[in-house]
This record gives structure tokens, sequence and C-alpha cells, in this order.
């Protein structure tokens, strides 16, 4: 069991960015519980973050026959990417969108995802702890 | 460690109603597969389900000072209940909303939740695994 | 053939109420006119009123397989329950809405029904009529 | 006692256009349907088709003192005749507006109708059964 | 002269509820109040809560004839309470829509009460002081 | 000087017609005032009603060259005709549209009229007078 | 017979200001043909421009008792002033609201007058010929 | 303790103008109301009116140092004045918005208050006797 | 093979009719060029102009049976006629929608075509390349 | 080089008005590191403030033939002013619509300028370096 | 004269990629059609895709007096890329705009292009064929 | 001082691209004229063109700690680039939107920057000017 974590623009700041909003853990520190508990169930993951809707695009792309699950933190391009949607649509693969923040609670913007009507299903508000749900419905739907 | 799961209208009929949609575990089996899944953890539950409004708001304020956080799938009230928005901001304690279905690829009117905000995060899309993800998301943030 | 006619908030004051917009004649005369003609179709009928939301959830909940049928007048809950439409959906019956005033020639709000969609159709604006009307919609479907 | 029926445009079509939302009735059938019925409660009936707004803005015009009622199917011009509208309204007879499928379950556009707020009513969903509903709600309020 | 006082949901909270929106003071403390300066100036007054929009409604159809006046405030279902909207223009008794809060002053939603359409005013922002405003107000109705 | 007027669905109903909104002069009166007026300013009228919005579209293709100006009263078509708007734009006449009734003070879908745009400009709710007010901007128009 | 011309913000300016618009008539020599047609006509009009809102408010108030109608361009008041609004219903005398150009082909916000709808009617689109037009409509008005 | 007492325009007019709306009494008897009770209250008023949306906003911005709070009738001005919103927030006097009509029943654009936002709160449908509301709400705020 | 063109209102008048945004090819001359390039591809085209959509709905109908696609440039009824949408959903023929000019940089509301969501595509902006286009669009759909 | 400073309503309480919005600087201040910066420049300035929309209409009228351009900070008239756009329009000389504050970041309805439009451009956030470098952008544009 | 085609995101997965919707053929099979038709018509193609929207801008730009017009598919890029639009604006060669499937008949959003007004011209909805067609609509605006 | 200049997509064509709406003024002349001016003025200037978003998010990620303030002119990306919006937010560094045109004078599309609300301010409509007052603006706002 393969699964895919995708991170968006400006993930890689975490820890220093606005940490009221998203919390002092850093990416790799996010990375590093969630290849541990991945481990400790059985699972491999791979874990990338870019800046570019293009880089992602082709991320997602790729993914078809060498993952199971995408994990996917959008972050910026969840309220303007179709070209994500559309590559998701276009691997069916089972795909989670996860949110650090609870997006719900921001700008009126905020809650307007594009994306998520093609995942299985949507996390947002937990903070580091997202990823690691994000994880473990991966590995529930992959199981069912 | 206590957790109030509360369940809104329709939810009694789970496992017969639109199981395309929503799956075909009862409520019952949901029930039983979170008090076994806290059990491990440590945690106790309170499972409820209404299809009164007022029942749910009045079970939402009963909350405080006897449970440590509220996961709550509030089904159609989701859209409707400015009441039940209240309440949760009234108990302040941390609340957590769910949904079986992914909300985002339904119709129009299932992607504005007025609770949402209020609440500390959500989680839809994955059946009843969205209870167990539920729980793990209130045991995480009450151990922060 | 068993019909379930189920009568939303005020309706109780049916007669009393605005008699311009919702006419004199009374929930009971109603219900006597309905199962009189019910009688002569060789239809059985149970009428039945609330001011609770959650009640005519349970009620339309309880109506699968006691009944062929539910002719619905949600009244003030035609336009914000979700739980009414999500129950009608759970229990596929056949659900017809009626109303005894015009909804389309009212205040902007009463265009935007959110139960007709799930209902097989609706009939507005006919008075006691409307009853009389959704009776033979509701046998008319049971006989295709 | 006498009826005006209209229909609007693409109902000379019927039983052959799109039997899963239109059934598979003609539009000769439905009149034979209403003729009959009407005969049964001392009634007589005119029915006429046409794809012109503008005919069936004159046929309107030219109920008065010809019919006591007029009941229309305005089909694909409901969303669009503010033509149709005037003449319900100058002519000042009751008018029923029936439609054939529930339009409160299809595309969008079709939820809103400019003609209902003019007629006394609205019925809606039960194939060539509205026309019957149509013929007995026009009986109704005459005998009123 | 008797005035009836009807409390929506989470009034009962009171005093522990987000004190810096809604103040310090309980409901009881403010029924103490109204009851007071009621007697100073000759009125009786009945006070009553629920978080039930269906006993509301209940409650507001039997003031007819029991009581000259309502003083409402619907928390919560001011903005989604067709069936209270609908119970005010039924009985016919002069209302007034309190809140103690500015609701003009918060969420974006709270600015759309569908009540006070059918009451005779609306007094927003002043504490445990709008009750006594709203009761001020009322007699001055009754006294014209 | 030849200027066409040309009237819509229904003016063929006036005087008959909600005499408190478009008054009790028939067409037929209107069109003598007209006459009598243009007469006296030394121009010519043709006075043409249609309710066919194909009809009306082709007599105002047929003005060019034939008519100095048009004078319009697109009744029921002002709010939805692209074609007859379409129409003016390609015979590049004057035109001039006018309403009997202010309609600026009537339904909310009455305000937003299609074809003014492409017009010299608009003349609205002076009952008869307006056909006589249209005349004279006509004129005006073709004497600069 | 008096009636009152008030001319809003900027048209002190015609003649100079953007003549591809508005002409290049002067607001002097507009009054000056006004008040000869007034004559020929046997009315008597007083004819005034202000860039204060304030003090257009108050010449309508001040109307009343000394004016038959008022002749009003509420120029770039118009689209934003609900007090003028208010003045024109207070005084309840007829008044005609007037443009030199076309609002309805020009930016969007100039479609939506506030004022109209208080008014008889609207003219608009005829340049200078549009006061001429405003002072044959008060004076038709009057002779009803 | 020193109330202003601020009126927009058009209230000048007063028992003259639409008085099934806004009542037979007049502006002076109003102040003359307001005057008696304050004194009976031990607070002395200053009642002032105007038709121009500039004097409003200076007197607003006199206030500070010499009064303790604004009751303010903007009446037109309500639903378009940012310049008196402004002020009132750079005085940071309590104020407290009143209306005589009441204004959620009436046109849609008069539920847009832009001012009350900035107010401490708002009170609107009771006719003269808003003001005494208002003058009561103003001493109960200074009393906290 | 058979194609029916089908041609909307006003245009007949092309080639004269604002040549800027149209062209200056006549319709005949289009005639000429759709059928010299039918013939070298084997096809036969009938080619029909009509300004009454109910002609247009009417051909549509007819062309069951007799055609196997329709090329449709529905111009002035592309953005109203919900009738033209209805018989092409009707015929069940492959039909094309066609534009001289580019709808998508015109006026706003021609941004909106209710008629293409039920064809197999839509071509615009070519001037009466459009139509060949349509045509080999319509051959090659056929083909398939 | 002359240049016009407008300063529109409320700006005169610069310095005590919302410091953590607008700053502490006053106008007078303001004004003085204009005119010294001016002078430096080699331009002359003139600096008005005014809380009434009718004399900034006015001073903007009468900057024609004395000021090379204009320097406008509209305060509360930026939202809601057409005649100010209006007179801009009509003066044709440059003008420059400044903002002390972000009007970006701030409630919703100040990112709708009515008067950016007929500007140059548009300068926001500076606090009194906006009114810098309006000078600044006031001489680069007639230095073209 | 020679060609640009440009392909936007997920194109490069087409053949595998929802065949239902974007048909079976790949863009590699794509090409080599459209590279065999443009040599019969003496034309040159170049044909590129890419998932990063600046890098379809830098293509965009490098046409200019490398290409004679551009067929570009922006899919996912089509309703988010202004930049794009921009690009098309700047190099001034004609573009068109094309879409395998009919944008018009799937979600809502994809009816809102932000890059079809700067093109000459939209073709949507012939699968493969729209490529075959995008070449013949750039050849004859090149031949005008 | 250092700061940092980030030019977005299509900017690179200055001089050659729609020279009526940017002006002929290139990029490079642009640095040439910022990096002048920043040297008089005692601060450095880093000056960068991207195509990509990515990139830019980037760029303005790695400004911290390198940089003092940022002036940014997104071009296309902003009205789309929330992901640029986040950055800015995460850098926590002064940033200032700077334009060549007056946005607010364009397309409707273009009035809605997502990235100004993060940001100091905005300047816009003075050409290469723009950027010269932009360096302006930050420095004033560090030495602050």
């Amino acid at each position: 069991m393969k699964i895919l974590f995708l991170n968006g623009p400006n993930l890689n700041l975490l820890g220093q960015r606005q940490p009221d909003i998203y919390g002092k853990t850093t990416l790799a520190e996010i990375e590093e519980r969630v290849r541990s508990r991945a481990k400790e169930l059985g699972a491999a993951v791979d874990f990338r973050q870019s800046n570019h809707e293009g880089e992602l695009v082709t991320w997602i792309q790729q993914a078809k026959g060498q993952f199971d699950a995408i994990v996917l933190n959008p972050a910026g391009y969840t309220y303007t990417s179709v070209a994500m949607r559309d590559a998701i649509s276009a691997v069916e693969l089972p795909a989670i969108e996860i949110h650090l923040s609870n997006v719900h609670a921001r700008e009126e913007f905020r809650k307007n995802t594009i994306i998520a009507a093609v995942c299985c299903g949507q996390i947002s508000g937990f903070g580091a702890e997202s990823y690691i749900l994000g994880l473990h419905a991966a590995l529930s739907i992959k199981l069912k």
C-alpha cells in the first residue's frame, strides 16, 4: 500500500508562517510523523511539496500505477485550480483533500473548494493531525 | 476523557436509506465500532440521535461540564440551523462536524454549512470511517 | 391502498388564520372531505398535523411499510427543511407536495421549495381542493 | 361549463419525445382522456397546441367570453413569456398552469415560472394525470 | 393588559454564554426585571423559553385570546423560521422582535430577519434593556 | 416624414385590460389621436399591432427605407426579445421605446429592458400620452 | 398651472460637459426653450439647479401648494438618493423624471433609478427635447 | 446627561407626509414629548433636523465633548450614507439608530442599513414612540 | 447524408446589417458556399431562415427522419428560447450551434446560451466560415 | 503648475479619529507636508475639506481653468457619489483618487469605488504619505 | 503559413482520461491528424503541451513573429487564467480557443471562459475533430 | 534598505504590448529608472519578472531576511492567485501592489484584486511612474 502526500504552495514555510493559523510544526516534522505512523500501519508514503500548480498537476498524473491513493493539501490552489481538479478526475485514484486550518472559519473565498468535489472526502481544521487523519482515511478507503 | 457523539435527523435510518450515498452500515453498528475504538484509546463515548433540532440544541448545551468534546453529524440541519451553531459557540467545547457522504460533491446547497465555522474542523466523505476519524480528531485536540 | 396526509406548522389554525389567503375551511373539515372522497375511491387515509419539524421527519420515516404514498403540506418548513427532504428521499415512497395558496404569487422566498425536488410533483393554489387533487394524484401514481 | 386546454411548444411530440421524462402517452390520447372525463363531469373542453408564442397569446385573449377557465401547459414558454403572463392577467379568467414533469426536479432555470404568479395555481409532475387534475381544479374553482 | 415574552434557543444559557456578546445577566434576572417593571406599569407578563421551533410556534398560536401582545426574541430562529413568521401572521396580535446584541454588527447572515416583516417593529442591541424597551413598546402599541 | 408605430402583444386589448394599470382608451382611439396630431405636425404614421415576436421583428426590418423613425411599445417582449433588439440595431433607424405604464414602479423584472439600450430613448408612464410624446420625440430627432 | 423644473448636480455645466453625451445646449438655453414653450401652452415654470442633494430635497418639499407638478432631472442623484425619493412621495405632487442621455445605454449602474418608482413616469435620451417632453407630460397629467 | 437627537431628510414634513406610514404626529410634537420625558428622567436633549447629509455629518462630529449619546433617525440617508457611518465611528459616542416605520416590512432596499453596524443598536417601527424608546436606550447605555 | 441549416431572426439581413460585427456576405452567398462545399463532400443541405421562434421549433421537429443533423444559428433566440432547446432534445438528432460573431466578446448576456447544452457543440466567431465549419463538424459526427 | 487637493467628509477629524486606521497626523499637518513638498517641486497647491457632497462637486467644477490636476480623497463619498464622478468627467482634468487606509483590506463595500474609474489612477493605504504620492503622481501626469 | 497548437494541462493524458468525456484518441494521434491535414492544406504546425500556466504564457508570447495564428486548448486554465488572456492580447496574433468536450453541457463553472473574449472565436464539443476545425478556422482567418 | 520588485506575467513584453493601455516604456527602462531613483534615495533594489505563479511565490518566500519590502506588480495573477496572497501573508514583509494601468477603469473582473488585502496599499494607473511611487511608498513605510 503506497500513499502519495502532495503539498501545495507555501506549505514549505510551515512552522514559520502565521503560527496562530497554521501551528508551529514544520512540514519536515509532519512528514516524519506521517512516515512513522504509516510504517506502524504497514504503508509506504511519498511526501512532496511544490509552489508550482503545473508540477502538482504532473505529480498527480504520475501517481497512476505508482500509488494507491493521494492525500492532497492544495493550499492556495484549492480555490482556483481547475487543472488539479481535472488531473484528479483523470487518474481515477482515490484522493483526499486536507487542510491544516478550518477553511470554513476563514475568508469567504476559502469556502469554495474547486477540488473537493472530485475527491472521496475532505478533512480540515486539525493542524498537523489533519495529515494523520488523511492517512487513516486513505487506508480505510483502500481496505474496503 | 468523554466524547459526545450527536447524530441529526434521519441518521436513525442508516443502512436502509439510499445505501449508494450513505453505505450499508447501521447507526448501531457505527456506534459499536466507535465504542470499541474509544475503549482501546481509553475514552468514553455517549452516542445519541434525534430528529428534533431543539433536542440537539439541548444536548449540546448539556454537554458542558459532562464531556470533553462533541463529534456532531448535523445531517439535514447542517445547512439551516443557526440554533445549533449558537449552542456550540455557547458551550465552548471543541466540536467536530462530520458527514458520511462527501457534501462537496452533492447538491449545491450542501456546500454551505452554517455550523462548521464554529467547530474546530470538518470531516466529510468517508462513510462510517468519518466517525472513527472524528473520534481520533477529538482526542488529538484534547491532548494538545 | 393507504395514504398518509401530513400537515406542517400552523395548519391547525386553518379557518381562523388569514382567510383571504388560506380560506375558511378548518383542517378538520378538510380531513372529513379527504376521508369521504378516499372512501369512495377505496382508499384509507391517515391525517396528522404537527408544528414540530422533528415530528414530521419521524412520521415520514415511519410511513415506510405502513403507507403507499405521502401527501404532504409542509407549510412553513417547505422553504427551510432539508431534514424533511432527506426523510422523503430515505423512505422511497411516492410523495406529493401540496399547498393551499398559490406559493408562486406570494413573497419571493416562497418560490424556493427545498422539498418538491424529491417528490413526484407539486400542487399549489386550490385551497382545500389541493388536498383532494393530492389524493387523486397519489392514487394515480400507485395505479400505474 | 367550458374549459380551454392550451398546449405550448413541442407538446405535439408527446409520446415520441424523451419518454423517460414525459411518458409514452401522445397528446391525442391525453385529449381523449380529458374529453371523456370532462363529459362525465358535465363540462366541454377545447384542446389546442401551438409552437407559436404569439398564437398562444391570441388564443388566451380570445378565451374571454368563450370559456370559463383555462388550463395551460406553457411548456418551454413557462420560463420566458411575459407576453403570455400579460395575456392571462388581461382576460381575467381563472387559469391553471400544468406540467407533465416535476419542474422542481430538473434544470435550475425550470424553477422560475413567469406565468404561475398570475394563475390560480400550478400542478406539476403527474404526467398525463396532470391534465385530469387540472380539469378537476378548473371545475372546483368555477363551482365555488 | 397581558404580554407574552417568548425566548428562542440558547437564551436559557444567558449569563454563561459569550458574555462579551450577550452580557452577564441571566434570563431569570431579566425575567425578574421585566416582571417588576411590568408591575409598575400595571401589566402582567408571561415569560417562556424553548429550544424547540415547534414549541415556540405553538406558544405563539396559543397567545390568541390570552395575551394582548407578544415580545419575541427568536434568537437563532430569527433567520430561518418561516413557521414562526406564519404563526405571528396567523394570530394577528401585535408582536415585537427583540435582540440582546446588535444583529446589524455581526455575521452577514444575521442581517436577514425573516420574522421582523410581520412584527410591528424590531429592537436590537441593548442587552437586557432590549426586553424593557420591548415591554414599553408593547404597552404603547396597545394604548394607541 | 413617416413614422412607424409598432405595438407588441396584448396591446390590442387596451381599454378592456386592467384599466387601473393601462387606462380606458382603446388602441384604436390612441391610433386616432396619434394620426390627428401627426397630421397637424406634417407627418405620416403607420400603426400596427402583433402578438408575434417574429412579425414584429419582420416589421422592424421592413421599416428600412420606408420610414424615418420607429416608435415601439414592445409590451411583454421588452424584457425578453433579443431578436427585436437585434432588428433595431440592424435597420439603423432611430427608435423610441414607449410604455403606457411606469415600468419602474411595477414588478422587479419590468425594470430590465433589453431593447432600450439600442433605442434613442425611452418614455414610460404617461398612458396614451406616451404615444404623443413618442411622436414628438421622433420628429425632434429627425429634425436635428 | 405652475411647473417646477429641478436640475441636479453638474447640469450647470451643460454645453461644456462631454458634448458627445449631453449635447451642446447650455442649461440657460434649455430654460429659455422651456419658458417659451410653457408660455405658448399657458403655463408658468420655475427653473432651478443645485449640486446639493439637501437643497433639492428642500425644493421638492416646498413645491407643495406652490406648484402643480415637478419635472426633475436628478442627474447623479438618480441612482443614490433615497432622500429625494422620499421627498417626492411626501409632497404627493405628480413628478416626472427626465434625462438628457439614454441612461439605458450607458454604465450598468445607470439602469437602476431609485427615484422613478415614485414618479408618474420617466423620459430619457432626447437631449434638451427631454425637457420639452417633460413639460408636455406634466401638462397632460394635470389636464386629466 | 445630554442627548443629541438628529433627524434626517424629510422628517420636517412629519404629520403631513404619508400618515399611513409615518403617523400624524409632527416633529415638533415629538420633540415636545421627548423633552418632557427627558426632563422627568433628568436628562437634557438637543433636537435638530436637516435635509443635508453634510450638515448631519458636521453635527455628529460636533457632538463630541458636548453630548453623552446620539439618537439618530437618518431617514433616507440610512441606506446610502457612508459619510454618516464614518462620522459616528469617529466621534466614538454611543449612537442609536431609530425609525418611525418598520423598515423590515417595506421596500427591499430599506433592509440594508449602512449605519446600524456602527451604532449600539437599532429601534424601528413604533412611530413617535421610537424616539422615547431611543431616549430610554441612550440613558440605559450611559448608566451602565 | 442530409443536413438541415436553420437560421434565426435577422439573419435575412446579413450583408446589410452592422457589417463590422457580422461581415458583408449575404445569407444567400453563405447558402451558396455551404451548398457547393456540401456537394464536394457528398452531402445534401436544406437551408432556411425565419424570424419566428415557433416556426424554427416546428422545423426542428420536422427534421426527425428527414435529416441526419442540424446546424443551427439561433441568433437572438440563443439566449431566450427554451422552446428551441426542448425541440432539439426531443428530436434526438445531432445539432450544432453556430454564430457568425464571437459571442464571448460582446454584451454580457450573449455569453449565456440556453441552447448549446443540448447540442453536440458550438462554433462561434468565424463569420461565414462558421457555417462551413459547422458543415464539417456535422459530417464528422455522422461518420463516427 | 497648480494642484487642487480635495478632502471629503470626516477628514477634518484626522488625528483624533480612529488612529489605528487613519494615523495620528492631523489634516493641517498633512497640508503643511504637502505644501512644503510642492514648493520644493515648484508647484502650488490649494487644500480644502468639506463634509458636503454638493460643495465638493462645485469645487471640482470650478477647478477647470484654475488648476492643472485634482488630488481627491473622497472618503465616505467614494462608494456612493455618482455626482462627484460626473463632475470629474465633466471638467476633464486629470484626477487622482487617494485614501489614507488600504480600502481593499476593510469592509466589503469599501472595495467598490464609483469614482476611480474616471480618474487617472488610485493610491491607497499609505497614511499621510498617500497625499505626497498623489502630489508626485499629479506632477508626473502633467509633465508627460 | 505556420500555426501554433497549444495544449493545456492534462491533455497529455488524452486517450486514458475519462474516455466518455474526452474520447479515446491520444494527443499524439491528434497531432498526427492535424499535421497530415495541415500538410494537405499547405501549412506547417507546431504542437505543444504543458501543465504549467507560465510555460503556456511564454509560448504564446514567443509565437509573435514565428507563427501566423494560435489554436489553443487551454483546458483547465480556460476558466482561471487572466495571464494567458493577457498574453494573447499582447501578441496580437489571431487565436482560436478549442475544446474537446462541449463545455456548455458540463459543470456550471465551465461556461465562463476568461480567454475566448480575446480570441477570434471558439469551437467546442467535437472531440479530436475540434482540432481539425480549429486548423481550418485559423487558415480561413489568415486568408481573409 | 533593500527593496524587491516583482513583476508578473507578460510584463516582459512591456513597450510592445498594447501601448495604448500599458505605455511604450520597456521593463528594462523601468528597471533603469527605478534603480537610478533608488540610488539617489540610498536604497538597493532587486528587479525580477516571471510568467510562473510558482516562481513568484518562491521569490516572495525568499524575500524574508533578504529584503525590507516588496513592490509587486502581479499583473494577470492579481485576480486569481491565492497562492501569492498566502505567500505575502507568510513572509510578513510590507508589500505594495502596483499596476501600470488604472485597473478600476477596465474589465469588471480587474476590480477584484485578491492580493491587495494583504498588502500595505495599492497604486494603480500611473504607467511607469507607478513603480517610482511604489518605491517611495516602500521607503516611507520602512522609515516609520
